[in-house]
């Protein structure tokens, strides 16, 4: 039985590429998002013709339950979580305070912080019992300082951020490692940021930053690394960006 | 018509001494908690006995609307609310990832960001109108960083963090002081720690441990002074803890 | 005999200020500067002619032996030094890493944390044996992250911030507060700012930018609520910058 | 020609390993170190034995010019300098400000700040000018707060992760990765742990804590991974530790 590493928000970007790193690397891939049932396909498709398994599910990670009875599904159906990758986003753009509703606001954090403290508290016990187990956490530069327009993200991504803390500070010396992982950089994802643009200024975005857009299955080279840590040498933290941006605490 | 000065959470550590503090400067002081009218009497009589104006209003701030309704009573039937303070912890102690329940979690939250979002959402656009005003935010060293057992309250307190600086990155520039202000030790309140640990203890407490007890009057002294400082010289973040104490980034 | 407040870096923007509020609390003010004999007693008269009591000497910090010389005069001649005030700055503008001399990057080290290091090893002393004392260190937010052309001055002043929190971890328990106080914007200073740009350029600046410069008068008053926070609730480090600048950490 | 992975300050712990690691991966291993002939062969032969090549030299990275002659010749007389490591550590133990000499203060910035600003200046032109190269920091937690007894090593330290930040800001865009590592906790290295103890403390220590030491070898493959991180997706900051310890900003 292969292990497992459980994407909870595989799209094409990030998420997607990481599960597929994994597969390359002989885990069974478990990727979930919320809607796209075709491009779910696509994806464990890809990693099947690369020779690895995979498995798709659609999940709304607000859901009551929805998170906790995936990873029960998956742990006596498929195997034992082995990663488990929180990939989940949310950016809403800026938006003044006034424009920010409580819905709006409450929404971050559900996705952002609350989301992630439902998926520990399935998986790392799980972990804890097995001695092992690695959650990797991928996060933003709004998990670091509050920008104008970011009242919804920010609050949420700085909770994620000492969230993060705090299942380490529990977690580590029952051995499941957990990372905060910084992108702090435009990840070149059709999903995303190519929804966003649209093709046409896609295209032509990804001709002018080349290496400037942040290559997601490059992103997935660094997961698969702080995976693969020995445990007398973990990272809890780290950032990416592109060699030609300037890191957020730059002018 | 006097200024007011607004109190979330307004007990007989932090919060009442700050409303004592602008009361004796000529501030109409407006004293709200949750519960212990009675408490909240005896405040309000403090500040009057020493010439000031107050008034309290019991206030479960959780409660949708209740920010805001209270806001805008005192606006209309007070005065101007010249300067917010939002004093409401969210500490529950230690707790497991296990022992933290979805409602501690979302509770943390609640109080934490989701008031003081509610607060400003309220506040900082009459302020803004007014070119001026001032919101001061008590907050904990789980803003900075997640510790064991810690989950609900760090992330609530990293997401108050990072608001705390979308909020001044918007509003500064239209006229509006927000300021994180680190609590980084024990306060000596009767109506937190007092009740945390009963009358013996606490008497015992005061005697060996002195001045390596926060006294919640001379924090207000400097709550006072970020409040007076001139616009061309604002503090955003600050910390405060006794002499005695190591702060919390030493080993 | 007055408690003598001394001033390292005493020119007409920070220091000067802080040294004339000191003075104005009835403490006797020493000023400290390199160079500018005539600046000097325009600044003691300046005091005097406000009732205040001060001395100025010319000093150069890099010197060997100079600080400690000066400490060692003042304490045997004029009185305690009861609040001392580190306010030289290593700023030599924007150089490229080829164009950073060894020299300019070694003077950088010497004026911003070397002198701080032995200003420290003289007055720490001395405070303690007096059970109480204050050490106010003007800051830079190269203090905080490294800036394109900043290689000599962010080196200086990242020592310099974390040599204030081993004095503090130090020196706090011992009643002796140590404070480091993050300048984060331009500051109205004619010494400074006013030579850099000429008597044109700085005259049409103040009036286009307003409160947009910090006035450092304004910051003396801070540096004077941190050196009288009672001892149960001190302040290690802050910021200050003007309403209308954006912080260093936003974008 | 193979390419050079240059080691300043290779032991048996940290740098040794680095500079086997990438020997394993067909660089040739340049290891300086100050003392120890040797212990330097030794190094020599072992990552000679394993197929690799290396050449071993003494260097006193405080000699004026020592660093950038053998930079030098390491060019002229080896290859291009495609990675270098900056393994020199500076700490002294705790000691009291009083206790802290001058000169050892001085030491510390020789050791941890400028000889790194000094290898700077010789090798990141160099990488500049071939459009690529690697430029590695190992750092400790006196980087990132101030302990007591620390002056001089967190001094140093402080000044040496703000002078990553200043280097990879400036060179980040030409194509030189700088990457600041922080190891927090305890290496299992025989030449600065081991030496520290004694050989029957050391051995016991090992027994006791097992994977709670840091391994060297496995810190080594963290070092290779993020030289080998694709330029679109570079991680400027990370820690270490092992998954037993509390991180530093843990209570």
């Amino acid at each position: 039985m292969k292990p497992v590493c459980l994407v909870i928000g595989a799209g094409a970007g990030i998420g997607g590429n990481v599960a597929r790193r994994f597969a390359r690397e002989d885990y069974h891939a478990v990727l979930c998002r919320r809607s796209d049932q075709e491009g779910l396909k696509r994806l464990v498709s890809t990693i099947e013709a690369e020779g690895g398994t995979a498995s798709g599910y659609l999940l709304n990670a607000i859901e009551e339950g929805s998170i906790e009875s995936r990873v029960e599904a998956v742990e006596s159906e498929i195997g034992p979580v082995e990663v488990a990758v929180y990939n989940l986003g949310a950016q809403i753009g800026n938006r003044s305070l006034e424009d920010t509703s409580h819905k709006a606001f409450e929404m971050g954090w559900r996705l952002a912080t609350f989301g992630l403290f439902r998926l520990a508290q399935v998986v790392c016990p799980l972990m804890e019992g097995r001695g092992h187990g690695t959650l990797l956490v991928t996060s933003a530069t709004a998990a670091m300082r509050g920008n104008p327009g970011q009242h919804s993200h920010a609050a949420a991504m700085g909770g994620r951020r000492l969230l993060c803390q705090t299942l380490n500070a529990e977690y580590g010396p029952k051995g499941v490692h957990v990372a905060h992982l910084v992108v702090d950089g435009s990840v070149d994802a059709p999903d995303t940021l190519g929804k966003m643009l649209g093709p046409e200024r896609y295209r032509k975005l990804r001709e002018t930053r080349g290496d400037g857009l942040m290559q997601p299955d490059k992103i997935a080279d660094t997961f698969w690394h702080i995976a693969q840590q020995h445990r007398s040498v973990w990272t809890h933290e780290l950032d990416l960006r592109p060699f030609s941006d300037s890191p957020w605490w730059n002018e």
